[in-house]
């Protein structure tokens, strides 16, 4: 669509460095001054000591904590060291995708250190400093979901499982395939809506269409499934269409709040996260709006413990306007309207697994993915992938699945046995 | 102690009638006017309309809604009725207690009737008017906590299980007895907090020790478990010396606010509708306080969908100083000090079929109970446990239990199927 289609795609390119810092070697730049050293240890400090070893410009290392560092940074002149320290996330996603600043051993292991310590209060401060310009407007929300999920269907086939399911998977055991686990999510989340055959289904947020084709083949529903993403739909419609779904299941190109009719069962995984707080009660508002009195709801998020927004330079760079909420937060959504929670389960260790899955096949087609786009892509999205999975992996993200229905419906299923036979 | 036993312990006789209003017969006083069956009709109307019947002194009869009602209540005098009207739950529950109102048919249905049907706006404030004066302060908990608690072991074996379990139950089946569901419940509790033999458990609020003493039996823990329920802490210590168990399971009269030590799991089932949400943070505080980086924790509380004090009449006579949480509300003892909440179950339709059994075992055991208290006392406890039921099953309350962990603690159950083994 024309408005859509002059919105860059890239990762635009910030922040470069003056010529002269790496290009002359002048005494005045590569020399490490004892401010450099004592503003990097106090920076470190007030990150919560973490286990890392910053190489500075002139080969030296200075380290945190005590302990053996997972990995090292190489941070290539001053100006980086004090843009680091002033937006450590944003100047870290930024000097890593330009390339200036470089890590040595495991990218993951080393965000993994940075995640596991608390940081100062000033810390965080520094760290919750920067505002979230992308609004979830109508059109806002459009131009925030055509960044991520329209950068082509070539693009995520790379990587992604071959239903191209982009959400946590759940895995039975952790030595599950992404294919299996991602088949067994879609049997979790049907078996937690309890769908009867017959039932009609709206999805808000569909992806590819994987959940809508699964729930009609495999539980016998009807399904009108919603998305703004015009890459994703125009896959799902001819997925239905081959898998001769196409009767069962609509996809509709448009917004979660223009949701119209009534439904047995609402179903949302993987899109609150792009709601935005400010469009909770929206999106309640829908709901209440489409489940009758036996209706019942699901909600698949990514969350916090407790509220911060993502990362600066994911939110800048990978997910505009996207903010993981807290259970509390959640709620927003549903105690205006009265409903019922009756189960939430926090799938985070199955994320980070999903996502180390997503991490080494983007890595094996990281060529190609550079032929595709280029190499400061390349290293924005292995920072986005292994910074996710670091984030999981150590508690800093959550995994929430939330199942709810309206306060008078007593047909819920007795115990959650059913989810484990 | 001294201070305590001034509460009075019974429930005290309120708004009597005049006497005229009964002894005499004058038509100005048993005429029914047009006024009062104007008013009764709007009000019903601002109920719900309710599928109720209500007869008014003449024997007349007055039905607000088309549906066949569930049963009937007997209004003796206009003063009832107006008090009534203006005070609908502290009204319903005093004339009941009195024996002034009575119920034809099942006393159940007619509160699920009442239960069942959306109040008005205007009405809702109504109910929500009677201010909650009863205080969570280290003194005024034990006030709040022996008025309930310390009405006789004596009394609350006529009705509850052998092990004297004063919370939801959890029925593998419906059919399951209640001494069964009660060990089941235990058991489920323990699953979920993930109990590792030698592992150290503090657990507030632990009634007659039931839980303390199942986990230390089954599960080879050490329990300190606390409570400021005179009468049940020696219960529970006497129990402890019976089974043996008195050098592993400590049962400690004090407050949850003066729990000290560091323990592997925290546990807490029945107490957080006793806490108040201005003690929220404190809890909380406790928590954090005593759960090292591995630690785990349980919350099992009566629950709302939306924030709503519990019934006027249930505050003031049943369990004075309670509140029932929203998740959202409850996410203010674990979201402040960063805690994972991995799992929420609701037990709403299992509290119910608990109360159903009590509700039962009370009636058989009415005459006795009488004997102890007085008949005032018995329709008390019959409205409570009736009103209950109809509140779960209805899902006016329900029935949360929510475990959580530390955020870095990864050695978490890998998914819920080891609840169902």
């Amino acid at each position: 669509m024309s408005t859509e289609s002059r919105i860059p795609l890239f990762i635009p390119e910030v922040a470069a460095p003056a010529a002269g810092d790496r290009k002359l070697g002048s005494a005045r730049l590569t020399r490490v001054s004892s401010a450099d050293r004592w503003l990097l240890r106090a920076f470190l400090r007030a990150m919560g000591s973490p286990a890392v070893r910053v190489v500075l410009w002139n080969g030296e290392s200075v380290c945190a904590a005590g302990a053996p560092a997972a990995a090292a940074v190489q941070v290539p002149d001053r100006r980086t060291l004090l843009r680091l320290m002033s937006h450590p996330e944003l100047a870290f996603g930024e000097a890593y995708t330009d390339g200036r600043l470089r890590v040595d051993g495991d990218l993951v292991e080393l965000l993994e250190a940075l995640y596991r310590v608390p940081v100062s209060p000033w810390a965080e401060r520094l760290l919750r400093r920067p505002p979230r310009p992308h609004a979830n407007t109508l059109r806002g929300s459009r131009h925030n979901i055509h960044r991520h999920y329209d950068l082509g269907n070539d693009f995520y086939r790379l990587w992604l499982d071959a239903r191209l399911v982009y959400t946590c998977a759940y895995f039975p055991t952790p030595a599950v395939s992404l294919e299996d686990a991602q088949l067994a999510k879609m049997e979790h989340v049907c078996r937690k809506v309890g769908l009867q055959a017959g039932e009609r289904v709206v999805e808000a947020g569909c992806g590819w269409g994987a959940l809508a084709l699964y729930m009609a083949r495999q539980h016998g529903v009807s399904v009108r499934a919603f998305n703004i993403s015009t890459e994703q739909i125009a896959y799902a419609r001819a997925q239905a269409q081959k898998e001769g779904l196409a009767g069962r299941v609509e996809f509709i190109e448009d917004d979660y709040r223009n949701v119209s009719g009534q439904y047995d069962a609402f179903v949302s995984v993987g899109m609150l996260e792009h709601v935005g707080m400010d469009h909770y009660r929206d999106l309640g508002r829908v709901i209440d709006r489409c489940l009758p009195a036996h209706g019942r709801g699901f909600l698949h998020t990514i969350g916090r413990n407790r509220p911060l927004a993502f990362n600066a330079w994911t939110e800048k760079y990978i997910f505009p306007g996207a903010y993981p909420p807290t259970l509390r937060e959640m709620m927003d959504v549903l105690e205006p309207y009265s409903f019922s929670v009756l189960d939430v389960e926090n799938l985070r260790l199955h994320y980070a697994t999903t996502l180390r899955h997503w991490l080494a096949r983007f890595e094996r087609a990281s060529d190609r993915v550079a032929s595709m786009f280029d190499d400061r892509f390349v290293r924005a999205w292995r920072l986005y992938l292994a910074g996710s999975v670091a984030a999981f992996s150590t508690g800093s993200l959550q995994l929430f699945q939330v199942s709810f229905a309206r306060p008078l419906h007593n047909a819920i299923p007795w115990t959650r046995a059913h989810l484990y036979q």
